[in-house]
């Protein structure tokens, strides 16, 4: 099956008809549907897949245990709320891709090689961003894990269940990072930084420091047609506080922060609201600027922000990348403010690196998201080329 | 039965465990639960009760077809999200506790005496407030009320027709508004104006213009991480300016205005919005201060409001009114800021009347709503004699 084959017979999957996004969340039967394409697209390929104690996917060419450790490629297939087609999947395509390329050259590897599929990488259904692999490296406690809820209440420890995955497993699997001599992470780029030049690839520098914090808004419920504002405790308020105050501090301190997601409780057209919950992201090149924003958000609503996850800046093995950006000649070399798996395991001592796949428009978590098919196509060549020479 | 026992007995109806409040939204299970009970409770007085055509439910004590028109008493029974138990319920309760009375005292109406349950009154699963009552009168247009979704894309005509009403019936209700002499429905305060003083019991004097408009705020999807400040269009950021001009506004008019509900699309932590789409609701006094500051917040927010819902000023029946505050010596007589069914029959030319019962605290619409068990047995009490001397 070709990249393009590939590319359409995962595109109707958990894609929203009304949005026209996807909806691929964590152990869900659309996260089923995609970890069966892939187990049924590497057992094409003769190899077989295992799932690590995170529920990760492997699939490995060559015995890591035996001859490695190995050369790792690989994403994720989850999406964020109407997400794009592109973030994650692109990874998980063009390792598939790349392979056939060199097998079909008839090129065979001198050490092991594996594919991956991270879960949870979005962490749109529990909240926890790189869930998989935070999990995998032990940086996620395996406890805290298993309680994590979902917005209907559901812990990620029944939706594994449910999935099929034993949530007792959950925990830091040495024996699979033992495999693991080094990551590659091929994913479509986030901004606009390769748009503008000619260059379909690039290669990453490292990953800004970035975390998630929630700004719990108490308040009082009361009727909105009958309590006089002087007599109101009206939480709503201080959320429209803390959102101007993101942005403003934000532009201050030349970082990103938003608020993107909210819960109003009850959340009726005449009730004053007893709560609302918001959710701050912010991330940018320097930490001490990160922490500020943070502190200013929270003095303008009032509220300490409770720190939901943070990740620390992560700089990509420097001599990997230095090796990647002579292999892909005039490949630019670009520092980004998303999280990904890659930064995880390299925050774990793994050897990491990142190629980005160049974004016209530079959109990405939304159906907007877009790659050219011939930048896909350079994106699949150049991961080919990176696993003739590391593997 | 009496109060205190028809109160205990409808006390645990839709009541959620978590927040204490309650959840009894139109034409669900805890819907139907609430008007068996009215049922049985009416049967027990050797009543029937009969559904119109918007599927508020009647009970009448003597033949309003041949010797009517008559005297109606009653509220409504459904609730707000998280409400409390008392706005609607005790208008219901009070009317069968203060037939019970007169029964006791020997007592017979001279015209007939009928005992309505209004469905849909606080508009909490279909966005539109009093629907039964307007549904009744025409006010709103059948076709319309049919196609009104909840928020799981549910119409009121799917739902009414899973609870058995046939939504092909439909429409203004000519039969039912012929019995219908008089309305007076006895209601829990709103507010704190019978707080301060010795009087357990007010009357109605208006009920002031009020309404409920829709932002719908449109933004672009993008990546929370990446994508630079200047190249955003977040609709969360007129959000907040929405929900301060409200707060400003309404208070330079000197009226009161809300955001109290807000849905937020995709609703990601790191997904920066596609839209927001957010309620105001605004009333007051005057009706030009209310359209100040409706105007004022849509500026604010980039957008033309969409009017969901607008109710007139409402003044009572003067006539009535006056009798009642003679009738009950004493009894001050009050403005709201709260729509009712009384507004809506009072507006369809039916000579209504309200009774408010004090509210210790003013809260309502809110799990801690609340009237003592004594001023509800002098709410009975007012009842009974308004209905000795109107019946």
């Amino acid at each position: 099956m070709t990249f393009d084959a590939m590319w359409a017979d995962l595109e109707p999957v958990g894609r929203d008809s009304r949005s026209g996004g996807y909806r691929r969340f964590a152990w869900t039967a659309t996260d089923a549907t995609l970890r069966e394409w892939f187990t049924g697209a590497v057992q094409a390929r003769g190899l077989e897949v295992t799932t690590d104690r995170a529920g990760n996917l492997w699939a490995w060419a060559g015995d890591p245990d035996a001859d490695g450790p190995g050369l790792v490629v690989g994403s994720h297939l989850d999406s964020v709320p109407d997400g794009g087609a592109f973030d994650g999947p692109l990874g998980v395509v063009s390792a598939l891709a790349a392979l056939d390329a060199l097998r079909a050259r008839g090129w065979s590897p001198r050490r092991p090689l594996g594919i991956a599929v991270f879960g949870d990488e979005e962490g749109a259904r529990f909240g926890v961003a790189c869930a998989g692999s935070r999990i995998l490296t032990g940086v996620l406690d395996a406890d805290r894990a298993r309680a994590l809820r979902d917005a209907d209440g559901t812990t990620m420890a029944e939706a594994m269940a449910a999935a099929g995955h034993d949530p007792g497993r959950v925990g830091r699997d040495e024996a699979t990072l033992r495999r693991v001599g080094a990551f590659v992470e091929l994913h479509v780029e986030q901004g606009r930084a390769l748009a503008g030049g000619s260059a379909a690839v690039g290669v990453a520098r490292a990953i800004w420091p970035h975390g998630r914090w929630r700004l719990d808004l108490r308040g009082r419920a009361d009727h909105a047609g009958t309590t006089l504002l002087a007599d109101r405790d009206d939480p709503m308020l201080r959320l429209a506080d803390a959102v101007r105050t993101a942005r403003s501090a934000a532009h201050q301190h030349a970082i990103l922060a938003t608020v993107g997601k909210v819960a109003v409780e009850p959340n009726g057209v005449n009730a004053i609201p007893s709560a609302v919950t918001a959710w701050l992201d912010a991330r940018g090149p320097g930490e001490p600027a990160v922490r500020s924003v943070v502190a200013a958000v929270g003095a303008a609503a009032g509220v300490d922000p409770v720190e939901e996850s943070f990740t620390p800046p992560t700089a990509f093995d420097a001599g990997l990348r230095d090796r990647l950006a002579t292999l892909l000649a005039g490949a630019p070399v670009l520092a980004t403010g998303a999280g990904h798996d890659a930064g995880i395991l390299a925050a774990a001592g793994i050897p990491t690196a990142m190629l980005f796949v160049r974004n016209p428009t530079g959109v990405s978590h939304s159906p907007h998201e877009h790659a050219e098919p011939a930048d896909c196509h350079a994106g699949v060549a150049a991961l080919a080329r990176v696993l003739e020479e590391l593997a």
